[in-house]
């Protein structure tokens, strides 16, 4: 019997994988991975082969029980699989859904969390999630299906706590509009990460108002975090991930890995 | 000059450590711990000056303003200076205060995201934070202060999305009561994870009606996740760490860091 991880990517920058990823990575026969997931972090996987499942902000080239099935027969035929997710495993990736079919086949698993981009995106744009007496706490929605998103917000009192949108980007004005029809103030401080790690990480920042018709502009193919609250505007400037490319990191040259 | 980087060092074991975690850490002259970081990842920091400022559930044993202006004091003696938190830096650790401190006395710093336990503890415990059909959203919220948690929980309905909450171990009974008290039901499945992905983890799993009585019994000294939704019983086992551990790890021995 063979075995599965379901492992977190993190959000791009290979710097993020977790060391337990990276270990995973290079001892699987088959990796199976979404759309999102960044090229350098298959590299590890050098003896494995390699499947693009293709799923990108909720539309999918296989279905979700074909990947199971897929995952399930590798295990049994004593493959080590690799289920490899952009970001964490278990934050909106249906990771709990393979866990939760690889457990009923009885199939040996584990979970190796990932640097999640509800959290790491806003950070590298220099946002941070929460900030004393600024935010206390913090909501992670999905973006991309309108009835889930409006059924979690309308949980919410309108600007109480830091609100983190994942797959959102191609729905950002009907996502700010419907927060403005529910008395989330049009001026609340908003931003948008795309790439957010990656070379090519690009951040907006505006107000709510302005998300709602500025933010088409951008680059919507990459995948897009939404930050809104008034954290986006304590004052601090973009990381980004250049500083952690250069400087301090040179001891561990990429070959290496 | 030197640097700082404000580096998260995840929930506790050393494989959930990012490579750039590791590179901060390698290249470190001093290095400043929270107390709930994991003796395992100061390891990593073989050549620096290591000193504990032992931030424990909000009680410090060195004010934020010693913590910060000891930082922009090494950096300036030209020390690479790594302030390690447990989990993520910017969630409830105080970071996106330090990076204001370093932005406006003009140091180069980085941060360097790290694996929450807002995420990861339950996702070890067998408990997706997000699952398809149960729960659409999460909040992460910080326990240790009354006043903050009240604020916070205010702004949400009962039972409409999964409910984290850090550091709130030791007032899970005044919690409970809390939720209770807004209206959230009685039965509603709730979870405790203490030392999330240590050989120590442990898990306990029942009801918001329980979390007011039983988890007293739990370590409390440790570092604790509750996790408060229909999510805790999809029906998932503990996944734990003992499966980080062995296996497919072995190919990266601990001596090789």
């Amino acid at each position: 019997m063979g075995h599965v991880s379901l492992v977190g990517a993190g959000p791009g920058d290979p710097g993020l994988l977790t060391r337990t990823a990276i270990a995973r990575l290079r001892a699987a026969d088959f990796v199976l991975y979404d759309a999102l997931v960044d090229d350098r972090a298959l590299r590890y996987a050098r003896r494995a082969r390699r499947f693009s499942v293709g799923k990108r902000a909720g539309r999918h080239s296989m279905t979700q029980a074909t990947i199971q099935a897929l995952m399930i027969r590798s295990a049994r035929r004593g493959r080590r699989v690799v289920r490899l997710k952009g970001g964490d495993p278990f934050v909106f990736g249906r990771g709990g859904e393979e866990a939760l079919a690889l457990q009923h086949a009885g199939i040996p698993y584990d979970v190796v969390p990932g640097i999640s981009s509800a959290i790491s995106a806003p950070a590298l744009a220099g946002i941070p999630v929460t900030h004393r007496g600024v935010a206390s706490a913090f909501l992670v929605v999905s973006g991309h299906e309108e009835k889930a998103f409006a059924s979690a917000i309308a949980q919410l009192q309108p600007n109480g706590v830091t609100l983190v949108v994942l797959m959102g980007l191609g729905r950002a004005a009907a996502i700010a509009g419907r927060l403005i029809d529910r008395g989330w103030s049009r001026g609340t401080p908003a931003a948008v990460i795309v790439n957010a790690s990656r070379p090519e990480q690009q951040v907006w920042r505006g107000t709510l108002a302005g998300l709602a018709t500025d933010v088409v502009a951008m680059d919507a193919g990459g995948a897009g975090t939404i930050v809104i609250g008034d954290v986006v505007a304590i004052g601090l400037r973009e990381v980004g991930i250049r500083n952690l490319e250069v400087g301090m990191c040179t001891r561990i040259p990429t070959s290496r890995f």
